[in-house]
């Protein structure tokens, strides 16, 4: 190796990187395309992938785009079949997680760009871009006036995830609670039994629950048989609470729960937060439509917006149910001063004139990290490739694939739903046979399941459901449709292998 | 519009996603081609960009990629001028943001495969993976083989950034002190004046810090003349809130303050939390590298690396400094079971079999959302790419770049450096005149680094650094080499153009 290759820096030449570029954009594409192929969920055991890769970091590179062969062996080699298949039209499981080709562009643009969009200066475009695709977003979902940027008090921002939404939010109500009481408090936060792990996680990063206990300062308000938040018990909470000396700050409602695609009364939630006079304290109501949210843009289910007039916060994920890959979480809130109040720490290294005259928006201050890229531009090319029109032509497809498969199962005799469809979730098992004990249904279902998924042909997750009444908790597999190449034959192909398997 | 035309979603076909995809890589490749000609700094005034924004999204898409020549035109006239450019070789303000053409390979794969990697099992090769390529960077680092995955008890895990891996770092430190206690305790948390903001953030967030309020129960310590903490300070805080029924339980050193690139002495930190008995109470230790660590990778720096064999966790940001996109921040403990005792809740919809076998690694435990993309690739492909030789290439390569710029600085009568280089840091500043009042040195350094921002031929930031010994706090031009195209010409004219400047 001669003196001068030594010593330069192997870049990838413009040249290269186009043709290597190139390259992996073609290669998505034939993914894509035979995403059908593989084995929905991956079928490795632990430690095969690692033990196909080197211990240690090569010494040398790959001295130009030739060495790149390489790589795309092992992507075939080492990734593919360590892969469960998300972007699959038989996969179904958990929520979905979306992608599409206006995203990746906007993801890749992201990455090429390499900007920094923590502070307004440190580029301008991606905060403005940010504010305004969040106000379209807002309104497509009409979302109330108040959410948007140009309330002048409240405003939408993006984050990761669902997760770092209702962790944003549980520590701006912390403070401001904290300001409208003037003083420290025993702080208690509230949501149901069936709400995403996310806000017991949140609850304990803030210091408000103790590790993996729940109870100690999160309540978590058992539901109706509609797994939904039970207004009254969380009143009577509220009120144990306050008699106790307590201070109630937080509650999240869910619409759209993950076991079951449950729906929280957000309006009799405010209400309680009103009439137990938590609210004039500074009481926040955050609403995590992380899934759901996308179902806003469709007028008929306008039914899901009721009560967000009296919310606080609202988070949906693009990234779940409208063609936005991972991340992209759109949180709006109608106080942007208490995030800015709980989350802005300003070293000197970071003062400028635009931030100092109060006319920008900084994001930083709306959010858990310091850095961020140019999150808006992904968003940006989805709602602009598609429109509305299409994006609301994607969910009701989904709703509409997720009606015919709740059909058949209700049409089945030896399949019953677990509870009624919600939007493009269909919960559902194998109905008891006379006499049999709960268990050994919850076993039937559960190798059911096992089955199907050893299959490979499709990929289904389960939960348990609570039971109602004095009822025993049900075992019951989830169809969540949502992949973005799903089409009806991918549906009918499930149902048709899960009815041959319950014949087994 | 033909009914089936309504009523499909125009997804972009496979041959357009290939055509546009082609098209986005050429135009980062032109961008990164002519980056040079932008002003670096965004010139524009608030509101300007989204002005040229439309105020509602649209009700139809594109129709298709010939309906993305709208968008190409609008990078051009809408995001181009409202871009602080990053990537400019001329950029040297706050720490780089780096990005590399294996990067971005990285970054599009990772988002048209659109896999979930939160448990192992919704994707094995996104963990396994992650897992190697992180003890490949730990072995290259030359870190303690406690943090390796090797040691059964500890590893490492990717983080969207440094203040992530913070907030992480502080939750799993009081969860172990609260199991090491067995009860509440009034928690105290220690850095230096000079830490990063995250650090104060993450106590807020974690509910240790109230609001901006710092002295709550973060402690701040002093700093010596060098800007590093000052472990006899520490000491005293400690001992002082051991004496009055506190708690100490977690400490953040810094290994490249942002200010300065001042070096704090982890180990004799690590000896304060020895001697006051507060590591035997379950104390953690996290050491913030995260510009600095990346001259790890060089031996003549294992200097750096003296007393991290007592930290608890230590991270650093390829994203910083090492070629690769935000996010990406390099995290590493040597108690695992510590954060996930902090960051675990599983709920039924999540069990699965390999979890439950103990047999792998579930990374949304290590984190704060539950979600994550798969992270590792573009580390996999800038390891690969470079080699360990090109990754030390490039960090020397800018180090030598600061030397000169030093030394320039040094042997210029008008100028003087605020505190000794530190790795590719300069602080500097215009040497006050005698007999010149330091507030008006200040003003003509902040004069000086305004119309060269204003020019656009360079962007530099600045800091106050607070005096020592009863000196008044100095007010410097922060010259930080990192941006992946910076050649000595750029160093040279952004040098000559400050001369210049002083002239005037």
């Amino acid at each position: 190796m001669s003196d001068a290759r030594e010593k330069a820096v192997p870049h990838l030449s413009p040249e290269e990187f186009r043709r290597l570029g190139h390259r992996m954009v073609d290669w998505i594409a034939d993914y894509w395309a035979r995403v059908e192929s593989f084995p929905v969920r991956a079928a490795v055991a632990p430690g095969e992938v690692a033990a196909k890769l080197p211990a240690h970091a090569p010494e040398e590179g790959l001295e130009g785009a030739e060495g790149w062969e390489a790589i795309f062996r092992d992507l075939e080699d080492v990734v593919l079949p360590g892969l469960t298949h998300w972007q699959s039209p038989s996969f179904f499981a958990y929520f979905p997680s979306n992608t599409s080709g206006p995203a990746v562009l906007g993801e890749l643009l992201s990455a090429g760009l390499g900007v920094q969009g923590m502070l307004w200066s440190t580029s301008p475009a991606a905060t403005e871009m940010e504010t305004r695709v969040l106000d379209w977003l807002a309104g497509l979902l009409g979302l109330p006036a108040a959410f948007q940027s140009g309330s002048g008090t409240g405003g939408g921002v993006i984050q990761g995830t669902a997760s770092e939404a209702v962790l944003v939010a549980l520590v701006a109500a912390r403070e401001r609670a904290r300001r409208a009481l003037g003083r420290e408090a025993e702080w208690v936060a509230y949501t149901s039994t069936q709400t995403h792990s996310s806000v017991l996680k949140a609850a304990m990063l803030a210091g408000v629950a103790n590790g993996a206990q729940d109870g100690v300062h999160l309540r978590q308000i058992d539901t109706d048989g509609g797994y939904a938040l039970r207004p009254d018990l969380l009143e009577k909470a509220v009120r144990e609470d306050l008699a106790a000396g307590r201070q109630p700050f937080f509650v999240c409602a869910s619409l759209g729960t993950t076991s079951s695609g449950a729906m929280d009364p957000v309006r009799a939630v405010g209400e309680v937060w009103e009439r137990t006079g938590v609210r004039a304290s500074g009481g926040w109501l955050h609403v995590d439509a992380a899934w759901a949210g996308s179902a806003l843009l469709c007028p008929e289910y306008a039914a899901l917006r009721e009560g967000l007039e009296v919310a606080d916060s609202f988070a949906f994920n693009p990234h779940k149910w409208l063609l936005t890959n991972f991340d992209c979480d759109a949180f709006y809130t109608r106080d942007r001063k208490a995030l800015i109040d709980a989350l802005s720490v300003t070293p000197e290294y970071l003062r400028n004139a635009a931030s100092a005259s109060g006319a920008v928006i900084d994001y930083r201050d709306w959010q858990v990290p310091l850095g961020r890229r140019f999150r808006a531009l992904k968003l940006w090319f989805v709602l602009r490739h598609y429109g509305a029109r299409g994006l609301r032509t994607y969910v009701r497809e989904h709703i509409r694939l997720a009606e015919r498969f709740a059909a058949w199962v209700e049409e089945d005799a030896r399949f019953e739903l677990a509870v009624p469809r919600s939007l493009s979730l269909v919960c559902f098992r194998l109905e008891p046979r006379p006499g049999e004990a709960p268990g050994d249904t919850d076993t039937r279902n559960r190798l059911l399941l096992e089955r199907l998924n050893a299959s490979g042909q499709a990929f289904l997750s389960h939960t348990v459901l609570p039971g109602v009444d004095g009822a025993p908790a049900r075992y019951v597999l989830r169809l969540a449709i949502g992949a973005v190449r799903t089409e009806e034959r991918h549906v009918r192909a499930v149902w048709e292998r899960l009815v041959a398997l319950a014949g087994e």
